[in-house]
């Protein structure tokens, strides 16, 4: 039986590594981010890491990763039942990574996004799980704009631009310190959306 | 005088250590490129990197990002002056990293994306150096918006989600090994200049 005193076994540990990863990962990616700043930012003891994650940084960066596609793409799927349409959905979403990155100084970036630049050339695992989040967020997004009449294949491609405009919107807001690019990306990024559904099945 | 045989002081050394760090930022970003990588991928003798840059990696990385921030400004420019039309130029900035993506195995990603993400809040003068180079990006591409016609505000919101969308494209089409995300997305980017065109002054 494991000793109940064993701070390193106990399951919040885990979930307190798999969020401060996934913090790291949004300030300064994978490659900078070490395996003491990791426990230390968790206040998690020196070997929980590896009791929960025999293999390392990676494997942990993976659950991070895990973690992060599953929660957003709830977010993102709550945020489309609520809106009035899809195009007002994508525009909160871009208004949401405003607030986020004006609350903290531009630091909370995307965990994913630093994730996979750092490591898409370096570990086949890694990427996979990057590719799987933003196939989560993906899929959130394009069932969001099915639900409103879009074919499958033009709601998947709609996703990718969509997607690809708020990662890279954030890049350039947290070089710049600024949130113009978020918002004037997701004004356009809005108005094609509310364009596209024009052609719609529903609308 | 310098010893014209001392290769560390060589100029070209400058230059290969340049074409170094932007290579190795592409790939695998700021974090974790180090120095004996970098002398090593430059093919330059170990004391030439602080020879020239005293202040080491953060160094270098920044004149890395000059160099990236003119040669693309001016490829861009390039682009611009040669197709027939912004959305088209737009277009071909996309293709033109479909092949690059392709060719390197999605290797050869943005140096400024990859650094960016790595640094923008830990190292403040690396930051800005992001920022200059997209500086120099984004003010390509609206003049080349503004030669056709465009006002120099609307030019440059347009030029930002762009750019958002192209290093969006990128992050998604490395997660994935995939070009569907650059193709997708610079379908919708390209018929949003088409469109926005239809409303500036020349056309």
């Amino acid at each position: 039986m494991s000793d109940p005193q064993d701070t390193r076994a106990r399951p919040e540990t885990r979930v307190r590594l798999v969020r401060a990863a996934e913090q790291l990962l949004r300030v300064q990616g994978y490659a900078g981010t070490g395996l003491k700043q990791l426990t230390a930012a968790a206040g998690a003891p020196w070997g929980s890491l590896y009791h929960f994650f025999p293999k390392g940084k990676s494997e942990l960066a993976a659950a991070a990763a895990a973690h992060a596609g599953a929660l957003y793409a709830e977010g993102w799927r709550r945020v489309f039942e609520q809106a009035d349409d899809p195009a007002e959905a994508v525009w909160r979403i871009f208004e949401g990574e405003v607030r986020v990155l004006e609350g903290s100084d531009y630091r909370n970036g995307c965990p994913i996004a630093s994730m996979t630049l750092d490591v898409a050339s370096l570990d086949e695992a890694l990427r996979r799980a990057c590719d799987g989040a933003f196939g989560q967020w993906l899929a959130a997004m394009s069932q969001g704009f099915e639900a409103h009449g879009a074919a499958p294949d033009a709601a998947e491609a709609l996703a990718r631009f969509v997607l690809a405009a708020i990662e890279g919107a954030i890049v350039l807001a947290r070089a710049a310190k600024s949130p113009a690019a978020l918002k004037d990306t997701g004004a356009f990024v809005r108005a094609v959306i509310a364009r596209e559904a024009e052609g719609w099945t529903d609308s």
